[in-house]
């Protein structure tokens, strides 16, 4: 899978001396962190999604934010793209580097800046890791909700970028209800303050404009989080099911219950078993579904919820019902899930995530057309999802050393994707667009949809030197890829389309 | 107060021969329905900011989102600007007609599209008022969270204009918080569909953009709204306080403990005078400023969250606390406080309602710095406020009659909310900018700032038909109201200044 910057489909890049950037940027900014051999720079070569891999023009590791003002005039001026990257855990892409192109490495924006446990928010700065803020926080009883399954590495401003979640952001939201305010460089150089720590901002909002815009519409300086009260008790509840469509009824009846859990997972057979074998967490390993339910909050409410789920589960099938006993057994539980990647992992030589969304009420459909891909392609898939979300994250399994079984993993990836769009859903939950769905977003959005995103583009930047190739596709390369729907035959904004 | 439109400071509008439109229209479109002489119009001349009237030049009430894509596109074409209204409840003005511009109505867009309740969504259209929402979701124990004051009247469609809040937004969220999706007609008549029922929706999220934006940058023809399980039980607290601040440091212990109550009011004591002279709600008469706190949810949780508060409520220095012993008396505690803005008409000849927001550790410093302007001005200003999100309404009392109190209260409230602004907050809560406050634009937000907001606006909307003079001030109007901070000597993007 090597989905370079694709010059004819992603718009020209201008060709530059490497040389001379080196040698103006070092005059120009003498304390500014700049790699440029070889050696140095393969290190930063991809991200998380370590199939894509680019070797970038040059790193530069600017420590202040007037460095990041001049560096980002310096490009402005001389038309040198710009990719930020935070702790590059990400899985889609987003901060894969361009060969032609400047990687702005923000690792040394690392402190805390303050903690307001009165007003209960945290200022930090971008290369600040997710679950630093919650150990910061962790003295006066509070912490940072949003938890993405990397959030020992992954940066805060890579959250911003993507929109991060993570498995409690069913109850406790994305990155962008859990932030206040965030300043900005753009790309000629001004900083910008979006949002503010009250309740509302005047004028277009553009702090949600800006998260999960994959850096392509500014570079974040810094980022005001909301912190959260740690809920006093969470108990997890495992229900066994016969019937995957069972265990997805179940999660509406819950959902239109109005519970709403800190957590509710789903996983199918062939996800289930890979787990046990690898984590040994006492999970039901003839069931076709399991769920894991976990309700947090006050000690009465935990135990009220904890019943009227049980109840529920019984209602909608559950062959079995079990509470965490203790901690530990509560721990166990958790680890089955959360190792259900690399548990698949040592089934399946190789294979490939997706992360789709659907409407909850939706499940059914999606399982039976992905049962049906997997047939059809012959190759098995486990799911593995964020029920309570509708957020699915099928696993592909393949052996890339097979004749012909990668393109097929792909193939089957794709038709799911689409699959979502079909459904009302969307071609990302958590993951973002990065460089690797760069083609479905030509299923998700028609062409009048993708000119208002040029437009935005255009807004902040109009050269399109930040994040070139990523998250919005130019008209051409969905003409191309051959499913955009062009309005009254005629592309709207003809100027924008070099984006 | 007479805020019309300014040629000089909002930019020039073109002259129209209204009989040719209404002809051309009518040729157009034979069902749509069209208002053109002074008597039908006059109704449209303002909204609930009735101090601004502006007669419309035409008031077209379109029934389908066909005729309304035809109406742009009309307008698009002849360069006609078009103020989209809902039920014009607003307090902002933002849906103040324009006398060279058409008044769409979206009265007739008043159907209910669907209830999921399984899926806890609603779908309608934007004449929909707020309430029968949750009047339709009522029958399967659903509701509506956001709950402005006018919710028996205002329509979800201005709702999403103004990203509207209410009393219960500190636990439930604004507006921006509670829609899934919006279908929108942009102003050269293409319909979109912003957002997914999905967790997520990939690419830049226009659906936060366009909430909020006050009707620049599209009209809003379908909305989705989500939907929430209603509270088992709610109760409320009174709490007495011979001292405003100590009221303010209990809100602030109340949120820190990470209580987070349905709703958190406060009023002062000329506040409390008037409403118990005008509800007999039981207030007392003699605290210096009162706290309503009610805490909802699962039965067992709302009495241990009364504990916690009630605790919390003591050690700051409560003088007094009852909780309401019943419904009856809840609905009597709530009732002195819905109705405080009436009860201070009765002991004013006139009052200027203002809507600002703080952080909520400055509330100490902002009502000394009311109570100064209060004196130096030398009239009395009664305090209202949602002060668990920081959103003040101050009342500023004077006599329209009595020479220069109006200028006087006018400068009051100037100043009021460019303190909210110097400490952090913002020159709204949840009313918007719309015309009212499109000065104090230019003291919130910098000529850097303002320029991004007119790029989004071109974004959208190029020639700037679509509600020209509301929301985001002109860089002329901000240079002419002297307080705009121009970056390096010179306006950025010179050519979007007529905005």
């Amino acid at each position: 899978m090597t989905y370079a910057y694709d010059e004819k489909l992603d718009g020209p890049l201008r060709d530059h001396d490497k040389a001379a950037i080196v040698r103006d940027l070092h005059a120009l900014l003498p304390d500014l962190q700049l790699l440029h051999t070889n050696e140095d720079l393969r290190p930063f070569e991809c991200d998380g999604l370590s199939a894509y891999r680019i070797t970038p023009m040059l790193v530069a590791l600017p420590g202040s934010v007037e460095e990041v003002q001049a560096l980002l005039k310096y490009a402005n001026a001389h038309g040198v793209p710009v990719v930020a990257r935070g702790a590059g855990t990400g899985l889609s892409g987003g901060a894969l580097p361009l060969e032609k192109g400047i990687l702005l490495v923000m690792a040394r924006f690392n402190r805390i800046l303050a903690v307001d446990a009165e007003a209960c928010i945290a200022r930090v700065q971008p290369g600040v890791r997710n679950l630093a803020i919650s150990q910061a926080a962790a003295p006066h009883g509070l912490y940072y909700a949003p938890d993405p399954s990397s959030q020992i590495a992954c940066s805060i401003g890579g959250n911003v970028a993507e929109n991060a979640g993570g498995v409690h952001c069913l109850k406790y939201g994305l990155t962008v209800h859990n932030i206040l305010k965030v300043e900005i460089v753009t790309i000629d150089g001004e900083r910008l303050t979006l949002g503010s720590e009250a309740l509302d901002s005047p004028g277009f909002d553009l702090l949600a404009l800006i998260t999960g815009s994959e850096g392509m519409l500014s570079v974040v300086v810094e980022v005001t989080v909301k912190l959260l009260t740690k809920p006093q008790s969470a108990k997890v509840l495992l229900a066994s099911f016969d019937d995957i469509e069972k265990a997805g009824d179940a999660v509406a009846q819950i959902i239109g219950a109005g519970v709403i859990p800190g957590g509710l997972e789903m996983m199918d057979n062939l996800a289930i078993r890979a787990a046990e074998d690898f984590i040994h967490a006492g999970y039901p390993v003839d069931a076709e579904a399991l769920l894991l339910c976990e309700v947090d909050g006050a000690e009465s409410d935990v135990q009220e919820d904890c019943e009227r789920v049980e109840t529920l589960l019984r209602a909608a099938g559950a062959t079995d019902i079990r509470l965490a006993k203790n901690e530990a057994e509560r721990q166990r539980f958790w680890a089955g899930r959360k190792n259900a990647f690399p548990a698949v992992g040592r089934i399946s030589p190789d294979y490939y995530c997706m992360d789709g969304t659907i409407p909850r009420r939706e499940l059914s459909r999606v399982l039976r057309g992905i049962a049906e891909f997997s047939a059809q392609y012959g190759l098995r898939v486990a799911n593995v999802f964020h029920a309570g979300d509708g957020n699915m994250h099928p696993l592909i399994l393949f052996d890339a050393n097979a004749s012909g079984e990668m393109e097929r993993a792909e193939t089957i990836g794709a038709r799911i994707l689409e699959l979502c769009v079909e459904v009302g859903g969307s071609i990302t939950g958590e993951h973002g667009v990065g460089r690797e769905k760069i083609n479905q977003m030509c299923a998700q959005f028609n062409g009048d949809e993708l000119t208002f995103f040029h437009a935005v583009k255009a807004a902040f930047d109009p050269a399109g030197l930040l994040n070139p190739g990523k998250n919005v596709p130019t008209l051409h390369r969905c003409a191309e890829f051959g499913s955009m729907h062009v309005h009254h035959g005629a592309l709207p904004f003809p100027e924008l389309e070099r984006f």
